[in-house]
């Protein structure tokens, strides 16, 4: 035995004989510092995998001012059309849905690649926005709205593509879980777990998306709507967060041997003939040995029953900029390879 | 809240104006069977995703007298060699080298798409098939080589294709671990358990892949491979099965509450200039709470490292006839969409 040599990575890449793909990126947030730093640094080992370079034309910011981490401020502009305007590959990673959900409707109508990872314009906007990529004839993809690097996106739409999904569950969001294990795992009260993923950042600075299962909500619709190509939209969603749980709750809970997870889940249901979809995300009381219950700290894991391939089970990091942006990545190397010469 | 109802699911397909794309399975074993079977059942719902018909045109056999369940005689043929000249798509399930390599060499100078699920075939002759295909101009797919339906070939080369993977490693032989389960969980004697485990159909005639651990090194080899694209062999692999564990081994683990599992196991090692790759199958006392300890009976778990992503684990059953054939459909699906009208 002998460890295998690399052999030089560029051998047989012609990258130079085609023009660059140009990339922008809207937002220079977590994500965004992310997906620049990432797109500079594997700027040669991407080139080789694809077989063309891609140039970052531009970082679409409020504020051309404020320093930047790992970006070179020459690439900032407050200009977020033009930028697009000047793009083969748009990547949204802004948030929000206003400009968000404008700038990539002209991104694609002027034939660009979208890949974004804004998951609540997707759970809102997501059917329009496919329309209109199809019309436009663009690919409009979105791995990391929905649990970041977790490839759930990928093997719901690709990986079961051949077979017949019956449910899907999941801990989806990771500010919800850390309060809940903290309060199951180190018996800290409640309230003052809450009060404790604020001041640790976890929380949003308005926390109701995580805390009222907003956030879960929105990615269980974009899950279930991929699954079984259905228009499911987030009022389709029975849904109570964590806020109205007592101590009580988890005392309850911790002596039946059971943990608080915040569940969210979608499962077809009626006869075959005329399936429905039913969407739901709320607090309940696992046996410990559930794979949902394995979950720890901002962890995520979901959980994929299909006809024929049984039970599959993910788990990996929900969240992080450079875990988002590895999703984001995957995506515009897939959309570059979408683009003409 | 009200339940989502599915919409006419082959609204907009106008699968009647293409030609069917022509279906050719070599092979009508366990796998075979199952993907002749939901072939057959799945027939709208494939025809409304992919937007055309699949027409199953044969099914090669050695032996047509043979009664098959779910595969109507009139498609059995022992003629593989015409079938494959008749076929867009070869879907070669039979196993072993030989006919399987010639077949699918020579659909693919016919232009046909292949799926295998042959993963020793893989191991050992996937770099020259992969140059053929790319010779020809046709895919070639194998995620059922891998662990059959958990999707560990489209997360390291798709949903991974933007991050740069450091480590892979796996409990990917069921057998084995059936084994070691019950000789870990229930207190059997190893000799006994392996006897047993043979009785329950858990091995082959020739136990030998299994046991020492040539099954999980082609699965290995082939991660790799995909992961880090150097041509690594099986002869890389530096490999230990079971058979020489003693009860003391298992004795000595459960004295430091550890459980032995067979781990296979890929990492990048070297600097990253001059990046190798070591292959390894060997038993390792794991401790309880490792990922991979968790994988009960025989189930596969997968985790996979990433620079960006961090550590993301895939659980599931790693066999059985309609998991691997859930992996076969989504490949022949995704070759369907490669073939010409």
């Amino acid at each position: 035995m002998s460890a295998v040599v690399a052999p030089d990575l560029t051998e047989g890449v012609d990258e130079n004989l085609m023009a660059p793909v140009r990339v922008a990126v809207l937002g220079a947030g977590t994500v965004g510092g992310s997906v620049v730093r990432l797109l500079h640094e594997r700027s040669d080992l991407y080139a080789a995998r694809v077989g063309r370079r891609l140039e970052v034309v531009g970082v679409a910011v409020r504020d051309t001012a404020k320093e930047r981490d790992g970006i070179d401020p020459a690439l900032l502009t407050t200009d977020a059309e033009a930028l697009v305007d000047s793009a083969d590959v748009v990547v949204e990673v802004m948030g929000g849905l206003d400009p968000a959900r404008g700038l990539i409707e002209r991104a694609m109508r002027r034939g660009a690649q979208v890949v974004t990872a804004n998951k609540q314009l997707i759970a809102q906007e997501g059917v329009a926005l496919h329309a209109l990529a199809d019309e436009c004839g663009v690919g409009l993809d979105y791995e990391a709205a929905v649990m970041a690097a977790i490839p759930v996106m990928a093997v719901v739409r690709e990986a079961l593509a051949g077979d017949v999904i019956t449910s899907i569950s999941g801990v989806v969001n990771g500010s919800t879980n850390f309060i809940l294990d903290m309060v199951a795992r180190k018996g800290v009260p409640f309230e003052e777990a809450v009060r404790k993923a604020g001041e640790l950042g976890y929380l949003e600075a308005d926390p109701t998306e995580d805390l009222e299962g907003l956030d879960a909500a929105a990615k269980i619709v974009i899950l279930a709507r991929t699954a079984w190509g259905l228009p499911v939209t987030l009022d389709d969603v029975r849904r109570q967060g964590i806020t109205g749980l007592t101590d009580e709750d988890f005392h309850n809970a911790t002596g039946t041997g059971r943990v608080v997870k915040l569940v969210a889940s979608a499962w077809r249901s009626g006869p075959a003939a005329s399936p429905k979809v039913e969407v739901a995300v709320r607090p309940v009381a696992l046996p410990q040995d559930d794979p949902l219950a394995m979950a720890r700290g901002g962890a995520n894991v979901v959980v994929i029953e299909a006809e024929s391939a049984g039970t599959l089970r993910l788990h990996g990091a929900g969240a992080g900029g450079d875990e988002t942006a590895s999703a984001v990545l995957a995506d515009v190397l897939r959309a570059v390879r979408r683009v003409g010469p």
